[in-house]
């Protein structure tokens, strides 16, 4: 983006002059990854690559209010494509993959994270977000809990209480949520996690899988968060 | 089940003694798909059939405190097989993919109920629920209003307000939650929801799958029933 001038990367610019054949004066929307979307016309193709004329742009269009970040203990590999493929039309702001005493493997390679991000973008597009998620995977629950903002924070755990939605948060920027790995978090991590302020939450009489506690936290949180934006 | 004695089918055996390797003695859990867990023994095998000593018995373990319905408008295979596959864990106790104007094809036949019968099959064992759910598929959204029970009704809707926990729902024993097809529910059918008492749901600024936005409406439903029964 530059001034009121906008280009397409090959990709999209592919699918937008081949697979729709648009072609100049074909209008388009378009998001550039941090909140922002804009409406265009394409103006012209430059060595293969579509430059658009920029109509109007509107900020933070299909965003939840506020920040919202999900720790979840490292799953198996279908498991996190399935919790970022359903958690960013939810509004997650944030996923860290983090390693946990039971998680069965190492944290996740930049190739897997560059992957989710793949299937983030296709999510956030489909979804009509405009800002895209970070996707990162710590090497531990300590080092995931030392990247987060101040806010509320919230961690699914059996034989607590269920969420029950709370006036106002005030002001707070940025909520986070957490979810065990497959078998749980061991007992040093719950602790670390109320030391850092996680109020426990019951998910209900069944057992879950951690990707459908993971959303189901997600959706709790969003709507409490849509509820303080009234 | 007769008595205290129990008898598993050929599949579920076969799984018991040959997977597991279990013989006279060992202990195991099993459901009868009506609400009750059973803690037994195996006392003998009969023609390949394990035969199960009664230790104990639990009403409703894993279950919801109410009935939990969803009418969801028919999706494709693949989007309704995730809806089985997640809702079941969170507790629906029905679900009626029902033919709307904007489904793109035919009621479910009987094979692909009886497909995704064996899919929320697997996931009740999984989420260590004990009551099977019902999975119909009507020919029309009136004809799946007409099968309701009567209870609190809520409708995902674009442009209403968000979902606000409420006090106690009182006695009522049937929860219904709907969330229309891709495309949506259109006018007749919104108008028929809006008599047959559905109270209009927002599910946020993004825009939502079918399977998503039949996930996020039966959380929330599953955390109101919860708070209801403390």
């Amino acid at each position: 983006v530059s001034g009121d001038r906008l280009v397409l990367d090959a990709e999209e610019s592919h699918h937008l002059l081949h697979v729709h054949r648009a072609g100049p004066g074909t209008p388009f929307d378009a998001v550039d990854g941090t909140g922002v979307a804009y409406r265009c016309e394409i103006r012209s193709v430059e060595r293969g690559l579509a430059v658009g004329a920029i109509v109007s742009r509107t900020e933070g269009s299909g965003e939840l209010p506020a920040a919202l970040t999900l720790i979840v203990g490292l799953p198996d590999p279908g498991p996190a494509e399935t919790i970022v493929s359903i958690g960013v039309p939810l509004g997650l702001t944030a996923i860290d993959f983090a390693g946990c005493a039971r998680s069965a493997r190492p944290p996740l390679s930049d190739a897997r994270i560059e992957r989710l991000l793949r299937v983030a973008r296709s999510a956030l597009k489909q979804s009509r977000r405009t800002r895209m998620p970070l996707i990162r995977s710590s090497r531990s629950l300590a080092q995931a809990l030392g990247l987060l903002a101040p806010g509320a924070r919230w961690v699914a755990e059996p034989g607590a209480a269920p969420f029950a939605s709370r006036a106002g948060l005030g002001p707070e920027p940025a909520v986070a949520i957490s979810v065990g790995p497959p078998g749980g978090f061991d007992e040093r991590e719950s602790a670390a996690l109320r030391e850092a302020g996680f109020e426990p939450i019951s998910l209900g009489p069944s057992r879950l899988t951690t990707e459908t506690a993971a959303v189901t936290l997600t959706v709790l949180a969003r709507n409490q968060l849509l509820l303080n934006a009234l």
